[in-house]
């Protein structure tokens, strides 16, 4: 489950002047005033509750030309979503990846580009991955990727040299044909360093030979600079647990010691004669957590290392570190949360004693909201409100201004904004009416003197990225345009979405739509409401969405629900945090009450619902489709959570509080006595026997309750896959088949021939 | 997979005079014979190929009056069939159980029956198995059983005293609460050993201590007196791998070692925070197998143990122990087989020197069929013939009399015979016209003086138990007469079978067709091929069957058929040994022949054909219903074997030889290429992922080759469950909902509502 934050939270501050204390410390530092911005209070409460409806822009034309959506036309690559992963290498100059697969170099001064490496060499070194050196001299290309949780990968690498043409592969001393855990450039010239075998490999350059930085790793049991399971999936949200000082003379990072937490065994099913699975740390709720340490290392050559030190009321008591953040090249800063997920400090550390000062201290009677994922400054507005600050993108000093992502336009939007550090705080939108109306969701990277953005518009049009001046900031290259997936989606019958607002109890639950293009509201449509996989997540937003429902939209005629209720983010942290002890509970009523509201609605047809969710979202469909089975006829559970018990500590304890006093809450299972076997309805679920996220084990203990009751439903396990099933088009398929069979009894089965890729 | 041989066996004889030398060797001595009966050449062939149609006795009334079927009947006390576990414990009287639960003992002389042991004993101690005591003043009771594989688990034992009531727990000394893997009485007076930890202990009466016969044993590595799986499965048929001597003053057993044998893992899903699973020896084809010895301990208090040591040919090479048979006090008669299982070494062993001679070797081009399971003594005819003995009872010295089992009168039958064993062999059938025509199907067992039998009447008609003498053998004492289920019965209707005989090539096939009783031949009825588990089984006998396929057949006018074609047992060896390298070929063919020939007959519905298999069955199942999709509608394969490499040495070895020459016939899946994703087949999967016999690795594997064809298929699994479901009702209600909905698309799922046992 991936905890998206950045929701608000209900805060007592220790002093409001937290923030001058800070700049005190670290003295009239440029860098330091991240921090400063990370505590910024950002006052204003926006009540933005709209009804917005967007057509895609294939409303242009030839409605009747276009043909019914098949999934199999979400696998051809004309219909692929191209990322370019584009990023700034100097003021100026962005690289990039071109929809055709050339490495791209782009010059926002010149308005030209130039090509760094062709598409082909991919190809030759059957690559899948690229990453340029700060220098420019040399890519480094990842292949052979295996995946290992939702964020980390084992990996072969080779650098290949731009000039040259020559290739080495990258390898610890005296091993060849290496498979490492991580690999990355450092921020200047050609530093590297690479993981294996949990230590720390470093480069000073692709010639210099190999420096290890850490000894203390050890297979399964302890971590240095790459998360365990619990720290990717659930605190770090990353495959990275290490971070570079801004000029890359000293390395910070943690090392996760799992030698006293319990190991869950993965089977394996299949690939030998006697297969015999994997054991890996996973500690469960209230089980034995890792311990963590952060230290820091200089690159100096001599290896120099120093643990930063807890704060004292820490030292006794288990925490997480939840961030690091380098300020200057001598200081960072850390957040040390308690394992109840109630106190949160942030300190000051200074790299060459280890101290670090305690500079603010957050507690909450819920949780406090973990970093969130990819920002790198973590903004917290200490008033309760429904827009929220999504990512702080930069402080420019000489201009006292600040810029970030906000909902401030609505829960579905995100803008990019600058706001003066001066009274009156005077507020600017920068991309409000830049690309309107094809563009209200956008990510950005400012350039490192924040004249210059990347921006990438994520819907609700098909996505684009373009960079731009910001002293002018219509102008701009575009370094992706979407038009190839723009045209061929014009050839659809693509979905059109709509977004309404329910109340409910003063809650404002919001409900996405998903017609078919050619709908009819004289007739009456089956309905899929899908879930969301996390709670803190947003199903309901301006982000462009071609997903395998959008075929039983276009093919099927059946309208897709999707609600952001309580337990929902972005919607401001007294919504978020509404699901606090009663996960599976409010948040179950808020779909019932969308339920409700389809129910009514003309051109729907009320005994032909169904519903769908993975981990979270499986829980709650399992518990929606069994205890009101009346109402829906039909429901999927992926990879579901049937036990809080059964998931990892930091999430269940985030949401039922630790140490549990009443292990009730835990259990779905109290939900079965509740189920009269005579509701006919069809339950799928899915699940890979290798999911290290959500164990097989729950769907195990799930069936055997079910066949208990005897509850009909339907198994599809995937034999040793993960969370994410890899077998899509086959999964997929199986999904689109279990509704049309619900939604429409007696259409033939049409399976699909294409070969799963 | 249970080889249920009996079936006779092509063998070349090296000597005509075999029987002769061996005596020699033995002396005139009395037991000796039985070993020399063992030997004995049935010249008669007879070749009864009919037509035999029988009704069960529900005919006698009240077609009308009697309602359907249901699964939940069969779940009822008054539907299942009684077993009165009947045992001669002199040479006039019985023990046994009486339907209401009553331990008895019956007196043929006197006609009177005595109650031994009340039924609520068992509901007092919990205890769900008896045995009563040579001398008969205990009964040990048997409680916490919890299966191993298929014939073995692990239980606590009770020792019952039946004049003071008391009672006392069976354990090892200085160990209470025990879990034994075997507990027995021996032949006298209160003799008795059990197994703990992989150790023979011995007491010679209840009071006294115990005596630990073995040392070696080691978990999961050295089994003493027990089988490991192999020898339970595949060799042995037992979970038993001990022989007491006549008279109990020895016991011969088996010391099994598979510290060389590759360990399988069986994954555990439910029931704990981390559950770990199991490993244990499990010698797939081609892999190390266990290596075996033969000792003899004396029970006389000397624990004196003698290794029997194998013929010097053997010496070597590997082999199997596959029968232990005690002739005198002294002297044991063991069979060796080399691990090609094409030849078999019959020797006599004195127990004092351990010295074994060689009395008969047989060899095969084929392979050399093992012991029958529950049969004493081995025999083969050495021609070939179309009818079988199927078990030898006893040999009466003064009467130069033979007493056995056999299919004299048609495949279908079990009927009791006498031979004489002198020229001219004059053969009689005891049971022919005894209870005609209810019953042609029984087993027998004789008192020790041959001057008594006890009958079990297995079918066609509802079983019952009789003893008889011999003498007069119309007289006799009925032990369970099945009325309660006869009547029952009445109340319901109950399918009528039919047996026909189809040629193809020459070779005569057996199909058995279970109609409606209320059979209309102007419908078109829904078929559905039932196959057996096993090569060398029968699935088409006189033998009375009420199960879940009944309700099918019972409630949804479906016409059941099974086939014994190719491969099938009781026919003769040449018939079974067609499927030598030919298994999932030449039996194939024959169930093709078989859906040829019903899909000609005017009361069947051509489309809609379903057919289920088991382990074998199941590997059948999917080859008929993938290769040949368009003929079958649905199909069902139950822990089906998907690949032969990742089955049981012996069994595959047996079928494909050893070594293997060519690979290529171990595999399932080289028949996927050949299907088109066109073919619109469903296709159900049942497997328990903790099957021990066959692995849930085989459904893995399946599974991942049907996603990758884009074939549809349902796996239903069933979490830590072995190869036999205990979640029956469940297990059996799914597979009437599947084929129900198969045969009757529009049919509403009616779940039945009771819960599982």
């Amino acid at each position: 489950m991936n905890q998206t934050a950045g929701a608000s939270n209900q805060c007592r501050r220790r002093s409001s002047s937290d923030i001058k204390d800070l700049g005190d410390v670290v003295g009239p530092d440029r860098n330091w005033k991240g921090i400063g911005i990370s505590l910024l209070v950002i006052a204003a409460v926006l009540s933005v509750i709209g009804l917005s409806i967007f057509l895609l822009s294939q409303a242009e034309g030839s409605k009747a030309l276009g043909s019914h959506l098949t999934l199999d036309d979400l696998f051809l690559k004309e219909f692929q979503v191209h990322t370019p992963e584009a990023q700034w290498i100097s003021e100026v100059e962005i690289i990039y990846k071109s929809r055709d697969g050339n490495v791209m170099k782009a010059d926002l001064q010149t308005n030209q580009t130039e090509l760094l490496m062709k598409n082909i060499t991919f190809a030759t070194f059957k690559a899948s991955k690229f990453a340029v050196s700060p220098d420019l001299n040399y890519v480094l290309l990842t292949y052979d990727i295996k995946k290992i949780y939702r964020y980390s990968f084992l990996a072969s690498y080779l650098i290949y040299n731009l000039l040259t043409r020559e290739v080495h592969e990258l390898n610890p001393p005296e091993v060849s044909d290496s498979v490492l855990q991580f690999a990355s450039w450092g921020v200047q010239g050609q530093q590297l360093i690479y993981i294996f075998e949990n230590n720390i490999y470093y480069q000073s350059d692709v010639k210099s030979s190999s420096l290890r930085l850490t000894s203390s790793g050890r297979d399964g049991l302890v971590f240095n600079g790459i998360p365990d399971w619990l720290y990717e999936e659930e605190v770090l949200h990353s495959s990275v647990a290490h971070w570079w000082s801004p000029e890359g003379s000293s390395l910070a990072f943690l090392t996760i010691n799992d030698t006293l937490v319990p190991n869950m065994l993965l089977p394996q099913f299949t690939g030998a004669l006697y297969p015999q699975g994997v054991h890996y740390p996973y500690p469960k709720f209230g089980q034995v957590n890792p311990t963590v340490k952060l230290s820091v290392v200089s690159l100096d050559g001599s290896s120099y290392t120093k643990e930063l030190l807890p704060p004292s009321s820490l030292k006794k008591s288990e925490y997480y570190i939840s961030m690091v953040r380098w300020v200057t090249e001598e200081y960072v800063a850390v957040r040390w949360l308690n394992r109840a997920q109630n106190t949160s400090i942030l300190s000051l550390c200074y790299i060459h004693t280890g101290e670090c000062v305690r500079k603010h201290v957050m507690t909450s009677d819920k949780w406090i909201d973990q970093q969130e994922p990819g920002s790198e400054v973590n903004i917290r507005h200490l008033t309760s409100g429904s827009w929220e600050v999504t990512k702080i993108l930069a402080y420019d000093e000489s201009l006292n201004t600040v810029y970030y992502l906000s909902t401030e336009g609505g829960a579905s939007h995100r803008h990019l904004y600058r706001v003066s550090t001066v009274d009156p705080f005077h507020r600017e939108c920068l991309t409000c009416s830049l690309f309107k109306p094809h563009c209200s969701y956008y990510d950005a990277s400012l350039s490192s003197d924040s004249q210059a953005v990347l921006l990438h518009c994520a819907g609700p049009d098909v996505p684009k990225t373009t960079a731009h001046q910001l002293n002018n900031i219509t102008r701009h290259m575009t370094l992706d345009s979407g038009l190839e997936l723009r045209e061929s989606l014009r050839r659809r019958k693509i979905p059109s979405r709509e977004i309404r607002t329910l109340l409910y109890n003063n809650q404002v639950l919001r409900l996405e739509l998903s017609f078919p293009l050619d709908f009819d509201e004289s007739n009456q449509h089956p309905v899929l409401l899908i879930l969301d996989s996390t709670p803190g997540g947003q199903q309901v937003s301006d982000r462009f969405r071609l997903d395998w429902d959008s075929v039983l939209v276009s093919s099927d005629n059946v309208i897709v629900a999707r609600l952001d209720g309580r337990g929902s983010g972005f919607q401001g942290q007294k919504n978020l945090q509404e699901v606090h002890k009663r996960l599976g509970v409010v948040d179950v009523q808020d779909q019932l009450v969308a339920l409700e509201y389809l129910q009514k609605q003309p051109y729907i047809d009320g005994s032909r619902i169904g519903v769908l969710g993975k981990a979270y979202g499986g829980f709650l469909s399992s518990i929606l489709l069994l205890s009101h089975g009346s109402l829906f006829r039909c429901g999927v559970a992926m990879a579901p959570v049937s036990d809080w018990r059964l998931y990892g500590s930091a999430f269940t304890e985030r949401y039922f509080g630790y140490p549990a006093k009443n292990e009730q809450k835990y259990q779905i299972s109290s939900l079965l006595p509740n189920i009269t076997a005579s509701e006919q309805v069809k339950f799928l679920i899915l699940h890979g026997t290798a999911d290290a996220t959500v164990h097989f084990q729950h769907s195990a203990e799930l069936v055997k309750q079910l066949s208990m009751y005897n509850i009909n439903y339907t198994l599809q396990i995937f034999p040793d896959e993960g969370h994410d099933i890899s077998s899509r088009h086959y999964m997929l398929s199986s999904l689109i088949t279990f509704f049309r069979e619900c939604f429409y009894d007696n259409t033939p089965v049409v399976m699909e021939t294409r070969e799963d890729d």
